[in-house]
């Protein structure tokens, strides 16, 4: 068992002595400095952001914590975990702190920190919502507890890591403290209906050594999954309390509650060298990747419960693909990475980084998508406040994505690369530079528009040093410094380095058709539109005076790429007979419209 | 504007002086005398009634009642509409005793009515649930209050027409009279989230002639649809209410709502000699036969909100096609067919009747699916009780669909033949009887094993009359007494019979595969085969030693029929490949299992 404290500034840092084959970079340590990923860093901070917490005013989260702590009258306001919200935003908040060092957001971060740790309870319980409502745990399937309490923690441990302040720690630590004492064998057992919690108690284990909280997240990894959770008429399933994590061979039920346990429960294989639990989250992966998965990478087949479907059924239109959903594959795939060291995390990471999660997000920041479809037909009339169809929305009734989009956009530059003791990996291409202690390196590339990545030495280390570029799956014919690469892999080169050395990947990246799995019967007889990394979408602002539902492509016609510096923020379009596409992420940025990823062989 | 009263005895029996084309026979006046909807018929007098009325003991419906009438003590179970199934059943036993005289039956019933009487409020008002749990009326876009009254009222119609006794239509009477008073222009402007009382006020217009119920169902009709009703995070969609019925043209929202909603218009257009109204839910039926039904004539493609879906959004694993909905389906296109007189209705009652709905019922009769999927997969976990991947259950929380079919069943000889002031139209085929006043038919037939139809005179009419018998649309080569005949119509001889005088139709029952539209993503580059009226599944079952997922047909292949006597009570199997295909209507029979209507070609 370990019990060294973390070392490293980012979201999901294992401990020093854990079994993970590699270690994140500070969030500080590493910068985005240009392109796509700077333009959507840049808007988080300077609109998504600021303008969450005044959302949070209006949907009246933050009235809750001053009707909690006597500053305000009324009842609380919202759904029953409102306060993960404004949790949420604070590890935003905290995360852009050390990436942009503004005071006035420091200064805005601690006032709402002020005001969580006044709503505290003297036992360390902290909820501005259910006691007004219910019984304290009287009814935690649904009440959200143990989750609201999981994101308090996660901002917590963020604000410590980003600004070295114990403002919210020390509220954290009360709660985690009060958790322990209240749960776990021969105490309460009992455990929340969703999942978040596990990774959060890891994450605060990780940052103050207690190994009480390493225990009570195992104990609740393992509790789960014996069928004791049932509410609200939702079956075991919903809950991801149908089988024990270590029995599951896939993922099913409430995508985001299965990925967000699957991310904790790899947190505890990590600290704890739980391999045969690794093992089987692997095997789970394997499975959602194969068989549950969009080829945007978006995760839930099922508006009803925001579930995985079965293998195989994966509907375009009816697509749910929860923005949420894809961040928490991104936080698994990132502690599979570094508990792995493979690739396929990583590849995983860009997929669902750059077509899942950032479809949610509208080009200024200030728009969000719940549902990201894949198939929106002309005059089709959206009933839910969720539609894809509407376009995106200012913010839901269930605020869950937005606040998530932002904290992951914040932190974004701690998925870019890892260390080992000898060695730099560098997992996401991007504009950046990465400070990997004894190696500072710097990444020029256009990419995902380019496929050239330049990887130029700022500071060298001492004697042999390895550096690992990551080389997509799909990047069949790659090259490093001119000389062919394997793709789905990293391209690794050990040796001694002087400043200014540097290495170039060239990424092939020719657009292609890709077809699914031939057991999938939405997408029987189409082809999507891939180009490197981007998933294609035909969308009815480029393609005036066709019905996008009754055209089809033909996968042997040549495909042509066009640079458009004037179009959505500068992007690369792709035209296929008749049909122009624009990358998914960027769809309903003119509006909402039909708009198709599939389309049908000629 | 019509007062006289209605002369026939069976379900939707338009008044004499209605805008009607055709008149329905009494159910007393036809039979099935064998075939396959004569053993469906026997199961339903001899398991799904009695043990329906076991059910309503276990799920505490009946306690229910003698809780409001102080016989028994506690708090009503069951959801807000418990009290419909027992109407629902009523209304079942009603139409049995019609058919069988059993007196047992209707000792039965009469006790049942009798509780039902009693716990009728002095100003007419009957509810067991509602007045425990909220004020009445206080929510009625969720309490289904009018929902309750209209099958009330459906149950005392049939138990008068079927019986001649008065004993549940005075209640019926007196709760009317109380609606008359409360609701409507002036009084409380305000509609039920659940339509069924539109269908039922009319009814109760023609059995009385008291024309304050048909105006007060007439205005439930035009007061729905200005977006008033929000219920328990439904949009007015959700409850047909977002565009007026005059304005719609296609059917949105909760399938069962909205095919309940547009029968209950089109009787208010018949009784009112609306054409406006006619034409447009006209308009809306071939839009949703166009565009929202499935093959197997099931309604409905969202689990979500139990609703249609987009125009062409039809996916198979997923397909929701509620029973109820096919039985709603069935009641809008008989008025249809009653207003029209047009063949392509029957064909829709047909089509919905031998598959959407009979798929619902077990062989025994005593278990049923709420839900019906066109495609389950191998090892499909199902985590919903209504699931189709569970196989059909015994009873449900909502219990909705079983004593749905058993009405159905019970008056499904009301379906089969029309009258008009000269002639006879026969719509359905199954060895039977009709007593159509002037003129007495017997049917002798196989159908819907073999084609052939036999039309015999037992008791001729005077002077020149016309038979006309249905050609389904599918029927291309189909002859009458040797002679071709078109399809999609009816084919008629008037003139003078004898008894014993006989039409003798042939339809073609050539197998065939059939392509949905191609903007329908779930079955593009698939066949469904079909034979007559009845769509076939391959079940794993039949198919030992393959992977249903991995199949292919080609369409191009013989099919071959053979006679299996011996198999589910005597069926016609399909051959094509090494496959064997099933009528779909009697899939999970032989327990659950993987099961598909679509193969992708070959």
């Amino acid at each position: 068992m370990t019990s060294a404290i973390t070392t490293s500034a980012s979201p999901a840092a294992p401990s020093v002595g854990a079994h993970a084959r590699l270690r994140p970079i500070a969030v500080g340590s590493a910068a985005v400095t240009g392109g796509l990923w700077k333009q959507r860093i840049d808007a988080n901070a300077d609109a998504s952001i600021p303008e969450g917490r005044a959302q949070l005013e209006k949907a009246k989260n933050l009235l809750n914590f001053r009707i909690r702590v006597g500053d305000a009258e009324g009842e609380p306001a919202g759904p029953i975990f409102a306060d993960s919200d404004v949790y949420k935003w604070l590890e935003a908040a905290a995360w852009e702190y050390a990436r942009s060092q503004d005071e006035g957001l420091l200064r805005d971060q601690l006032e709402v920190t002020e005001l969580v740790a006044r709503a505290q309870d003297a036992d360390g319980y902290l909820n501005t919502v259910v006691p007004a409502r219910q019984e304290r745990y009287g009814e935690l399937p649904w009440s959200h507890e143990h989750y609201c309490a999981g994101h308090l923690i996660q901002a917590a441990v963020a604000q410590k890591r980003a600004t070295g302040r114990d403002d919210l720690l020390d509220v954290a630590v009360r709660l985690a403290d009060h958790l322990v004492a209240t749960f776990g064998p021969g105490r309460t057992e009992d455990i929340d209906g969703h999942p978040v919690i596990e990774m959060a108690l890891v994450e605060l284990f990780r940052e103050t050594g207690t190994q009480a909280y390493l225990d009570l997240a195992r104990w609740f990894v393992d509790a789960r999954g014996h069928g004791i959770i049932e509410a609200r008429g939702h079956a075991p399933t919903y809950f991801s309390d149908r089988l024990p994590v270590r029995e599951a061979t896939t993922v099913e039920g409430h995508a985001v509650r299965a990925v967000y346990l699957a991310a904790g429960a790899a947190d505890v294989a990590i600290e704890t060298g739980d391999d045969a639990l690794l093992a089987q989250l692997a095997t789970q992966y394997a499975s959602m990747r194969a068989e549950k998965q969009y080829v945007t990478g978006g995760l839930g087949s099922r508006w009803d419960g925001e579930a995985f479907g079965d293998a195989h059924e994966l509907p375009n239109d009816r697509a749910y693909a929860e923005t949420c959903a894809a961040i928490g594959g991104v936080q698994w795939a990132w502690r599979m990475l570094l508990a792995t060291g493979e690739a396929q995390y990583a590849d995983q990471i860009e997929l669902m980084l750059l077509n899942g999660m950032l479809a949610g997000l509208s080009l200024p920041g200030t728009e969000y998508f719940y549902v990201n479809a894949l198939h929106i037909r002309e005059g089709a009339h959206p009933d839910e406040e969720r539609s894809a169809a509407h376009g995106r929305r200012g913010w839901f009734d269930c605020a869950c994505c937005p606040p998530n989009i932002m904290r992951t956009l914040s932190s974004l530059a701690g998925y870019l690369a890892t260390t080992t003791d000898g060695g730099v990996q560098i997992h996401q291409f991007a504009p950046s530079t990465i400070d990997a202690g004894s190696a500072a390196l710097r990444v020029e590339t256009s990419y995902p528009w380019d496929g050239s990545v330049r990887v130029v030495v700022d500071e060298a280390p001492d004697g042999e040093f390895e550096i690992a570029i990551r080389v997509p799956e799909w990047a069949e014919g790659a090259t490093l410094d001119g000389l062919p690469v394997d793709a789905g892999g990293y391209a690794t080169v050990t040796r001694a380095w002087a400043r200014g050395d540097e290495l170039v990947l060239e990424l092939p990246l020719d657009a292609r058709f890709v077809a699914a799995h031939p057991r999938v019967d939405e997408a029987r007889g189409q082809r999507a539109l891939v180009r490197g990394p981007l998933v294609y979408a035909f969308e009815a602002a480029d393609n005036a005076g066709v019905v996008l539902d009754d055209q089809s492509v033909d996968p042997a016609s040549a495909v042509t790429a066009e640079e458009r510096p004037d179009l959505l923020g500068g992007v690369t379009t792709l035209r296929t007979g008749d049909l122009t596409a624009i990358p998914y992420h960027l769809w309903a940025n003119r509006g909402p419209g039909a708009m198709r990823v599939w389309l049908p062989v000629d």
